[in-house]
C-alpha cells in the first residue's frame, strides 16, 4: 500500500522516480590532547586548502548550472574559508587547549553556528547554514571522510535527505535528479530556492521523509500540492504521470504568454511586474515576461559587509537595472532596514519589537548621510531608464514630506552641478502600515503612486508577526480588513489620477488576483515565476464581472467567507 | 536670574520650597579576601534581619499614608529579602570565592539587577528597581552607613534626587514635603505613581535636577507643565503662588463635581469610569467619582507569583470590585499577557516582536483550561454586580466567536451545577487591533459592547512601538488614521445599538476629549484621578458643536493640524 508524506511545495512539479538516500557522512569528533599543535595548525590549513579547492570548482559548476546569482552562495562559503574570525579562533583553540584540529574546528564552528541561529532572523539563519555546510566540508578533509558525491549518480532518482546544503544542490545533475524531498526547511530556504532556480520538483519540510523512505522504493514528488507518495500503486502512478503531463502542457502554455501583454477577457490591461533583490535576478525577469520591476529591493547591496556601499556602487547597480529593463518601469525601494537586520557599520539599536520599530524611513530621515547617497546613486540612475523612487514604512504625512524634500535637494545639487537627472522620475511610498492606508486619500495628492506592501500591512493590520509560527494563522490577506484598507487605497490613488500597485505576496495570489483585479489594481508584483501563471490567469477572468464579486467580498465577516467565494464564483 | 529645567510633570500642582538634596550614601565596596567565610554569612544574615525590620516599619507608615495597594510594594521587597535564589546564590559566593559579604552581595544584586533590566519590559524593569531598592539597603547595614532618613526632615522643602526609590516615598512627609523633582525616570515609574497618591508635585526625568540645583536654594516644581524654576524671580514666585492657588481652587472645583452625573454643557450624557489594576485601587476610583470602572485589567492577579491563581481567588477579587462598585457597570478584561512578561507557570514561548505575538485572547483559546478558570470566577462574581467581560487582541470573527462559545459553555455548565449566574452579562471586545476597526460594522452584530483600546490601537495603526523611545514621536492619538478608525466604530456600534467606549489614554486627553464627545464616543475609561478634570472639561463643551469640529478633524492631513483645530476653536 502507498503511503502519503505531507510537506511544503517548494518547487512546482511532479517527479516520480526511485528513492536514492543522501546519507550524511560521519563526521563525530574525537577530542584528543595533542603535543605538538604546530602539526595540527598545518592539518587544518592543509583541509582549508582543500576545502577552498573544491568550492571553487563547485562554483564553476553552479554558474553553468544556476547563473551567477545562485552561484554567489559558494562566494559566501569561500568567504567563510578565509574569514579571520573563524580560522583563527579555531587555531587559538589548537594552541590554547592543546587539542587537535577536528575538535577545535568542531567547537569553535558549533559556537557561531549558535550565535548566527540565535539571531532570529532569515538572514542570520541563513549565514548559520552556510558556516555549517563549510565546517562539513572541512571536518571531512580533516577526518579523512569521504562527503557524498551527488555527481556519481548515473540513474533517475529522487533525493532523499535530512536537508540539501547548498554543495550538494548545486552538484545536483538535472538529467538524473528528478525531484527531492528533505525532512526540514520552509519555501524559503536554501534548498528551496535552490530547487525553483533548478526547476526541479520538490517538497521540503516533510520531518519523516528519511525515516519513512527506504533506498531504491519507488517515489512520488508532487511539488505543486507539497505531497510525496511512497510506493505508489500503479493507478497512482497513471494519475500523476497524467498530471505530470498537465502542468508540462500548462508550462509550455505559460511559456507562449512570454512576450504577450497582460489582459483581462475583457479587455482590462494590468501591469504584472517581477519583486527583485539584485541584479542578477533580472534573468529571471526578462525570461518571465515581467512588463516592469514592481519592487527593487535595495538592502541587498548593504548586508553581508563591512561598509556602507558608496554612491558609484550602488549607482552602477541600479542603472543596470534600468538599462537591461529597456524603458521599462523600474521602481526602486530605499533601503528598509531596522533592528532585526545586523549592518556592523550601522549600529542599530536592540529593538524589544522591531517591527514597530525604528528602521526603514524612520532610521533613513536620521540618517541621513545614508539616505543622501542612496537618493543621489538613484537619480544619476534615472538618466538611464524609467527610474521610480519608493519610500517604505511611511506612516505620516510629515515623513513622506521631509523625504521629497531630501530627494528633491540632492536632485537640485546634482543639477547644480551638471549632473544629467531624469525630469520625469515617479515618485511613490509603500502603503504598508494600516495609518497610511486608512488617509489614502490624503497621501494620495502628495505622490505619484502606491505600492501596497501586503506582508507587512497584513500584519500590522492583524497586529501578528508572520514570522511568529504560534500566531501565522493571523496572516490573513482575505480577511475582510485587508480587502478594505486594499480598496480604498486604490479609490484613493484613482480619485487623485494616480496609479496603485501592490508588491507583497498577495500580488501573486491564484484567490487573491480576482479580487484585486475586481478592486480596480493597476500594477501586481510578485516573484518573477509568479508571472506567467498569472497572465494565464487573468486572460480567464472579467474585470467587470470581478467587481461585483469584490464589491460582495468586502462585506463578508471572515477571510474563510472570502476564500470560499473565489472558488465557488470565479475559480470554480 | 532663575532657571528653568524642563521634565515630565508626574504628578500635578505647584510647590514652592527650599530644596532639599537627597544624597545616595556612599555603599562602594571593597573586594577583601576572608579566612573566615562563616563569619561573612552570619554578617550578612545579620544585615538581611535589620533590613526586614526596618522593611515592616516602613511598611506600616506606607499603609497609613498611601494605601494598602502602595504599601504592597514592601511587601514584594520583603520577598527579595527572603528569596533564597538571592540569598544562596550571596552565600555560595561568599563561600566558593573566600570573600567578604558586602562584595558577594553586590556582585550578585547587580547581577540579578543587569538580568531583569535587560529584559526589556516595564514590569521586569521595575523588579530590577526593587532589587536595587533592597540591596542598597542591606549594603547599608553591613557597611554601617546610614542612609538618608527622609522622615527627619522638619521644614518644608522640595527634594532634589536622582531618583526616589519607593522606600525614599514612603518616608515622606506630606506635612514638609512640599514636591520633589528626580533627574530620571517617566510617567510610569514607581516614584511619579507614588507622587500621584500622594497627591505631591512632582517633576520626573529632568536629567540634571541634582546637578543644576544647590542645597538651600529657592525652587518652584510646576507639575502641571513639568518645569522646575531654580531661583525664581520674584516676579515668578507670585505668579506660580496665583497659579496654585488657581490650582487648588480649580481642585476644590473638580471635587464639587465628585456625585455629580457627567453632562456636556448641551445636556448629553456620557459615562466617565475608571482604569483599574486591582481591587485595592477602589478607593481612589470612588474618590474620584467614577461612573464605572471601564476597564480592570485582570493581569496583576497573575503576575509576581509562582503559579496559576486559583478559580476561589480571581473569583474573591472580582467579587469585591463588582460589591464595592453597588451595582455600577465593570467591565473585566480576561487576561492579556503574552512573550513580554514572565510567568514562571505558563511557558511562554520567546518572541522576536511580543506586541505582535501570542498574547491575550490568542494565548488563551489555546491554554483553554486558564481561559476557563477566569472564565467561571468571572461567572460567578456576576451574580454579585453588574458584571460585564471583554476579550483582549480579537482580530478576527472567529476569535470572538470561539471566545463566546466557552464562555457559554462554562456558564451553561455552571448552572446545571446550580452555580448562580446573572444572565443579563453583558460581553464585548477590546478594539485596539486595526482589523477589527476596519470592519467593526461586522463585530457590531455579535457583542454588546466596544471598548477602543487607543494605547494598542495607535501603535498597529502606526507600526510604532510606543516603549521604543526612536519612534515614540509615531504615538499619535491625533493622528486623523486614528480619529477616522474610531470615528467608524462608534458608528458601527450605534448602527446596531451597541454603546461603545474607549480605554485608553487617549479618553482622558484634554485635546482627544472634545473630539470623542463630538465623535459621539459614548464611555470614556482612565486613571481615577483623571475623572474630575474631564467631568469640569465635558461641563464646559456642546455636543453639537463639537460634531462639526471632529468632522473637520477627520478630514485634516496631520496630528498637528488636528491639536491646532482643538485649540484655536475649542480650548482657546
Amino acid at each position: 500500500m502507498s503511503k502519503l508524506i505531507k510537506g511544503i511545495g517548494a518547487s512546482s512539479g511532479i517527479a516520480i522516480a526511485k528513492a536514492f538516500k543522501l546519507e550524511n557522512p560521519d563526521l563525530t569528533v574525537e577530542r584528543k590532547s595533542v603535543d605538538n599543535t604546530d602539526a595540527e595548525v598545518s592539518k587544518l590549513d592543509l583541509a582549508l586548502e582543500q576545502s577552498k579547492k573544491e568550492l571553487k570548482v563547485i562554483q564553476e559548476t553552479a554558474k553553468q548550472e544556476m547563473g551567477d546569482d545562485k552561484a554567489a552562495i559558494f562566494e559566501a562559503h569561500l568567504l567563510v574559508l578565509s574569514d579571520p574570525e573563524l580560522v583563527d579562533a579555531v587555531k587559538d583553540k589548537i594552541k590554547s587547549e592543546n587539542i587537535n584540529a577536528e575538535s577545535a574546528m568542531d567547537d569553535v564552528s558549533s559556537m557561531f553556528i549558535t550565535m548566527f541561529e540565535s539571531m532570529d532572523n532569515e538572514y542570520m539563519k541563513e549565514r548559520a547554514a552556510d558556516i555549517r555546510d563549510v565546517s562539513r566540508r572541512v571536518l571531512g578533509h580533516l577526518l579523512g571522510v569521504q562527503t557524498a558525491s551527488l555527481a556519481s549518480i548515473n540513474e533517475e532518482v529522487i533525493i532523499i535527505g535530512e536537508d540539501l546544503t547548498p554543495s550538494d544542490t548545486a552538484q545536483l545533475n538535472r538529467n538524473y535528479v528528478k525531484g527531492f524531498a528533505t525532512d526540514i526547511g520552509g519555501r524559503t530556504s536554501h534548498s528551496a530556492i535552490m530547487s525553483r532556480s533548478l526547476e526541479i520538483p520538490a517538497v521540503v519540510g516533510t520531518k519523516e521523509a528519511t525515516t519513512q523512505i527506504e533506498a531504491g522504493v519507488l517515489v512520488i514528488v508532487d511539488g505543486i500540492e507539497g505531497n510525496v507518495i511512497v510506493n505508489p500503486t500503479d493507478a497512482e502512478v497513471s494519475e500523476y504521470e497524467a498530471k505530470r503531463e498537465g502542468f508540462e502542457a500548462q508550462k509550455i502554455e505559460w511559456a507562449k504568454l512570454v512576450n504577450e501583454k497582460t489582459l483581462s477577457e475583457d479587455g482590462h490591461h494590468v501591469e504584472l511586474a517581477a519583486n527583485i533583490g539584485t541584479p542578477n535576478d533580472l534573468d529571471g525577469v526578462i525570461n518571465n515576461g515581467a512588463e516592469a520591476i514592481g519592487l527593487y529591493r535595495t538592502e541587498f547591496i548593504y548586508m553581508g559587509r563591512n561598509e556602507l556601499p558608496s554612491e558609484d556602487e550602488q549607482f552602477e547597480a541600479y542603472k543596470t537595472v534600468v538599462e537591461k529593463m529597456e524603458g521599462k518601469p523600474v521602481v526602486i525601494r530605499t533601503l528598509d532596514i531596522g533592528g532585526d537586520k545586523e549592518l556592523p557599520y550601522l549600529e542599530l539599536p536592540k529593538e524589544m519589537n522591531p517591527f514597530l520599530g525604528y528602521r526603514a524611513i524612520r532610521l533613513c530621515l536620521e540618517e541621513q548621510d545614508v539616505f543622501r547617497t542612496q537618493l543621489r546613486a538613484l537619480l544619476r540612475a534615472s538618466h538611464y531608464g524609467n527610474l521610480k523612487i519608493m519610500f517604505p514604512m511611511i506612516a505620516t504625512l510629515e515623513e513622506l514630506r521631509e523625504a521629497k524634500a531630501i530627494l528633491n535637494d540632492e536632485k537640485e545639487k546634482l543639477k547644480a552641478n551638471g549632473v544629467e537627472v531624469s525630469e520625469t522620475i515617479e515618485v511613490g511610498m509603500m502603503v504598508e502600515i494600516p495609518s497610511t492606508a486608512v488617509i489614502a486619500d490624503i497621501f494620495a495628492k502628495e505622490v505619484d503612486f502606491f505600492s501596497i506592501g501586503t506582508n507587512d500591512l497584513i500584519q500590522y493590520t492583524m497586529a501578528a508577526d508572520r514570522m511568529n509560527e504560534q500566531v501565522s494563522y493571523l496572516y490573513q490577506p482575505y480577511n475582510p480588513a485587508v480587502l478594505r484598507l486594499v480598496s480604498s487605497v486604490i479609490k484613493a490613488a484613482h480619485q487623485e489620477g494616480k496609479w496603485a500597485g501592490m508588491c507583497g505576496e498577495m500580488a501573486g495570489d491564484e484567490i487573491a488576483i480576482p479580487l484585486l483585479l475586481g478592486l480596480g489594481l493597476d500594477e501586481f508584483s510578485m516573484s518573477a515565476t509568479s508571472i506567467l501563471p498569472a497572465r494565464s490567469l487573468i486572460a480567464k477572468l472579467s474585470k467587470q464581472e470581478l467587481e461585483n464579486v469584490a464589491k460582495e467580498a468586502l462585506m463578508l465577516s471572515t477571510a474563510t467567507e472570502v476564500e470560499e467565494l473565489v472558488k465557488t464564483k470565479v475559480l470554480k
